[in-house]
């Protein structure tokens, strides 16, 4: 394989990305596939320094400017030391968020210019795109059970993105389903409700269009 | 006074702007008048935090994209949280850098798209411009010998980017000279290399513009 593909997850809260992430990489590897697993805002020292800045702050909590600023700045950095070098070696680099998240959080959730986001984006990102987005579609009252199991289950409160409100999270969904629509080619919606082996069958299956 | 203004000083590395933001609060402060400080990057709790990530990391140190958007998140905190309720309120604020920096740095510098540059920086500070920008000039032999003496009087090392070659810093002048040029309206140069009270009568003067 002469240069890797770029693969990214993307979806609100709770629509099971982790675990889909997870067997991805696992069946990959099993062909004999490099995986290099990112994750956003992350992924390099410097970036998950940033998260630690937009996710646990409630003293002085970024406000939505510098949130989308903070957002690109760990993208930028990740692009450049981790995914271009590996995308450059030949493996594939499967990664938990991406771009499209920030149009549709900070875009269509927070309300800030779609123009300034793309154009800020592409240059955080050198001009990369994925090859192959997978977009995990779950209906509010699926994704809001799950987030009460989790939160239970793990005993980790919601973060300060996570505790934005319903209405927020249903500009979320749109903004999500019209970069869709936007971008057919590159974007396979993937319907998320049900179990993670029914929802793995399709992500599989939805490979096939970059191999 | 019903609303404030703002006063940025700008210029290269050791061009004496630390000294006369004290002595334009000094006089500012004897007439009456709130003034407030702000540097960059820096001013607000998050600032600083970012602040750190940008100079004092070697390991993973901020690529030059990185090291932009994290100038500017810094910025729009400092400009939503700081600088606009202070002008709201009539105080006079005084910052120790601002967005020309970041032109002349990252822009003129760095060689990042100035084009690009200005739509983020718009954006970071929601359209906010200085009332005046002091320009310090001073020439590079000038600011090399004050560099010198300073890291001995100090024995603070230089900083990341106070350590980029000469080919940078003649960069960075011109970027600053060309910035001048095309705002004389906003920015006032002072000639920065006498005494801090000669530059101080001139920078005194320039006031008369706002006032």
């Amino acid at each position: 394989m002469s240069s890797g593909k770029f693969i990214t997850f993307e979806g609100g809260e709770c629509c099971g990305k982790s675990t889909q992430v997870k067997l991805l990489r696992e069946a990959l590897e099993k062909e004999g596939v490099e995986v290099v697993l990112t994750r956003e805002p992350g992924g390099t020292w410097l970036s998950e320094q940033i998260r630690t800045l937009i996710k646990d702050q409630d003293e002085d909590a970024p406000c939505d400017r510098a949130e989308l600023l903070l957002f690109l700045a760990a993208r930028a950095q990740l692009v450049k030391n981790v995914i271009k070098p590996a995308l450059a070696r030949g493996a594939w680099v499967i990664s938990d968020r991406f771009s499209d998240s920030t149009l549709a959080y900070q875009g269509y959730g927070r309300g800030l210019s779609l123009e300034v986001i793309s154009i800020a984006n592409d240059f955080a990102c050198e001009g990369l795109k994925p090859d192959l987005t997978i977009l995990l579609s779950v209906d509010p009252s699926v994704a809001s059970s799950r987030m009460i199991g989790r939160t239970a289950a793990t005993k980790v409160p919601e973060d300060r993105i996570e505790r934005a409100g319903g209405e927020f999270h249903s500009r979320l969904r749109r903004g999500f389903a019209e970069i869709a629509n936007a971008e057919p080619w590159r974007v396979v919606t993937v319907d998320a409700n049900g179990t993670p082996e029914k929802v793995w069958e399709e992500v599989w299956t939805s490979l096939k269009r970059i191999r």
